[in-house]
């Protein structure tokens, strides 16, 4: 039986479960393959530091020399995480003519095109299924399951750290910063959250996503983003009257010759599959035009559902080696489709302002909406305060453009009645 | 460029779409593969059918043997549907060197094991995701995308017709017969419904779901079997209160050595994924030991889904040849693993008894679920009706034997006070 030689970048939460399942389970995944599929040599900051599963001492090194030059190693499994030293191990593995996996979805979503391309270039695959949704195979059905599709839209929750906190403030009506601090003790939420509550992370995976779905490179820098560090519990009590859930959204659509790309929390309806994903679970809805819409399921984050992923990344490639003939890389990017500007997109929205009670300032509101062409699918008012004299008026709109919508905020906050326009969410059906 | 040609034999619903793909997108899906995808030959049984679509005439042929004799094409798809002459044709393809691609649930649940070792033996492959789930990418996730995982269980929604009769029933408490009826109308049941209301269609799917999760040929015949018609509106009002959806799960599970695997009506948490799968949806959810939980949820039926699918097989063929080195099938079902019989599977129950509204009623039902070892969860007394002097006592039981709750129905069905046992229907976690 051929030897396939793996090495491996990194020995984290990730690299640690990706390890041992290759370690135990060799034998099994061996037979799969059809040849055998070893680890020769894991890369490591700490040779001495404790580890959640054993690992032979001899395969570790901190010299990453050892890994790119071993001529037995055939795989290289990137899992150090971030944008560098990440990239430059990954180039260095390609040119070295080694097959890349990685999760690295930071890396894949700025420089993907090129590494692909570099990849093909030196004939060797690179593989980055667990970048999006951790264990939820969806690069690869994308790519290959629905490769004769038209793809018309992808919509997703691809961060589980704030679909836990939107679960949290939608359920048990916590304001923001309480969710967090949950999530944060419960080791889902990191001490500078950033990255996840303002949708860098969804970006990039939206990235991923639109680039392989519409056969385009689409930059992180291209998506429009809006976190969810502003929402108001209150909000999502009267989304829910109104038949939605609230849920950070990553959005991408073909329309007609450009693309919408865009991350931002939105008003999703009940009856959806989206609206019912709760907790740390990651959806991923792309809509095809041969076969309609589907939705992929499962836990976005964690060592053993992306070591699922990374292993079997490992183990296609090892049987493509295996079966001998030409590898390239998937990388069917050969269109070029812009991203509208947000100002462009038309939807419809959802506006909560906070108004004194008095005569005529539902009139005044509907006069600036109208003026802006925007026109009312359904008005409630909320929590009529007698001795502040303010209420709530809750606005949901028929379809309008992004850029009405913000200047008829801007005036709409300038009216003597609104005390403030005190939230304005999306709608995505 | 190198051109691949494809033969489709048969052009009804699903052909028909196929062949339109095929034609009409042939530059885009060439650029996919690196090669050029041409149709071929098409096999049909009435040369002068008005069709859907247009296919031009000299591809039309009522002679298989210019399928199988045309040296040029590569890849046979078998669309005709049913047992024979479906399988002969593959067989056939199989020899004749040709890699094959069908949707044909009944030949690859009946057939598969040896017809995937024939395909080896030619070196040709043989693929048939859309067998299961029609356009849901399932087998290929399964098989590929899952293939480090030890699979622990299957649950899935995987007959359209039959999904979309119990919605029906859930959502407007129609009787079985006039929500059968509904789904004839629409054309989402056959005028003879046998095949999707008594399980038998499901039972082929869950067999080669079970079969490629497990690594063991599952035949339909070991599958368990109870179908939809005896279901009654009152039961899904009572289950919705306690807090479940009635759902016809196709079911295969690990249990230790041995496999549990049927297909009945159950019982579902209403916050499960499963439970809000309405209508002709499908989903499969897969239990992995490094993936956790994935729901794949999509369209189950139809022409152009299906064709999604088929056309997906086909390019990935296509790929393969494409790129040199050995192509065989993926068909690790290299462990033997038996089927339990049905009296051995434990799970939870749900049990209706119709009983004379009389003191001490209650008392009998426990003692002689006792007696059985079968201990009660929750009970609810339903619609007295006080001139007939009657009662539907509705009881949900702990973890239970079959074969013991078999043989407390047989006796509470002989209580004197006790009319009938009017549903029986498994709960599933």
């Amino acid at each position: 039986m051929r030897e396939i030689g793996v090495g491996l970048l990194g020995l984290g939460v990730v690299g640690s479960e990706v390890a041992n399942v290759i370690l135990q389970r060799s034998g099994r995944l061996s037979e799969q393959v059809g040849a055998s599929v070893t680890l020769r040599k894991v890369l490591v900051r700490d040779l001495h530091k404790v580890r959640p599963y054993p690992v032979p001492a001899e395969l570790l090194t901190v010299n990453p020399d050892d890994v790119f030059n071993d001529p037995q190693i055939n795989i290289v499994i990137e899992l150090v995480g971030g944008e560098q030293p990440a990239l430059d191990y990954i180039r260095r593995a390609i040119v070295s003519q080694k097959h890349v996996v990685t999760a690295n979805k930071e890396v894949i979503a700025k420089n993907g095109y090129r590494l692909l391309s570099l990849a093909a270039q030196h004939s060797v695959d690179l593989r980055y299924e667990a970048s999006v949704g951790s264990g939820i195979p969806i690069l690869s059905p994308l790519q290959q399951d629905l490769a004769a599709n038209e793809i018309h839209a992808i919509r997703a929750i691809v961060n589980g750290t704030t679909n836990y906190i939107l679960t949290k403030m939608a359920k048990e009506g916590l304001p923001y910063e309480q969710a967090l601090r949950q999530a944060q003790e419960l080791g889902y939420a990191e001490p500078d959250p950033t990255n996840d509550v303002e949708g860098i992370d969804a970006a990039y995976k939206l990235a991923i996503l639109a680039s392989l779905a519409f056969h385009t490179p689409v930059r992180p820098s291209s998506i429009y983003r809006e976190g969810i560090s502003h929402l108001d519990p209150k909000d999502f009590t009267y989304a829910r009257e109104l038949g939605y859930a609230v849920k950070l959204l990553a959005i991408a659509k073909q329309r007609g010759d450009v693309l919408e790309a865009r991350v931002h929390p939105a008003l999703t309806p009940l009856e959806t599959q989206l609206a019912t994903v709760d907790g740390v679970y990651n959806a991923v809805q792309i809509e095809g035009d041969l076969v309609g819409t589907l939705v992929f399921y499962g836990r976005g984050a964690g060592g053993r559902p992306t070591s699922s992923t990374v292993v079997a990344d490992v183990l296609t490639i090892a049987r493509n080696i295996a079966m001998g003939g030409i590898i390239r890389p998937r990388m069917e990017l050969n269109r070029r489709v812009a991203v509208v500007p947000m100002d462009d997109i038309e939807t419809r929205y959802y506006f909560r302002l906070s108004v004194s009670d008095q005569p005529g300032v539902l009139a005044q509101i509907a006069r600036v909406l109208g003026d802006h062409r925007i026109s009312i699918s359904a008005v409630i008012q909320k929590e009529l305060d007698p001795i502040a004299q303010t209420a709530q008026i809750v606005i949901l709109t028929h379809p309008s453009v992004e850029k009405s919508v913000q200047a008829a905020v801007a005036e709409l906050d300038s009216l003597p009645l609104v005390n403030k326009v005190s939230a304005l969410i999306r709608v995505e059906h």
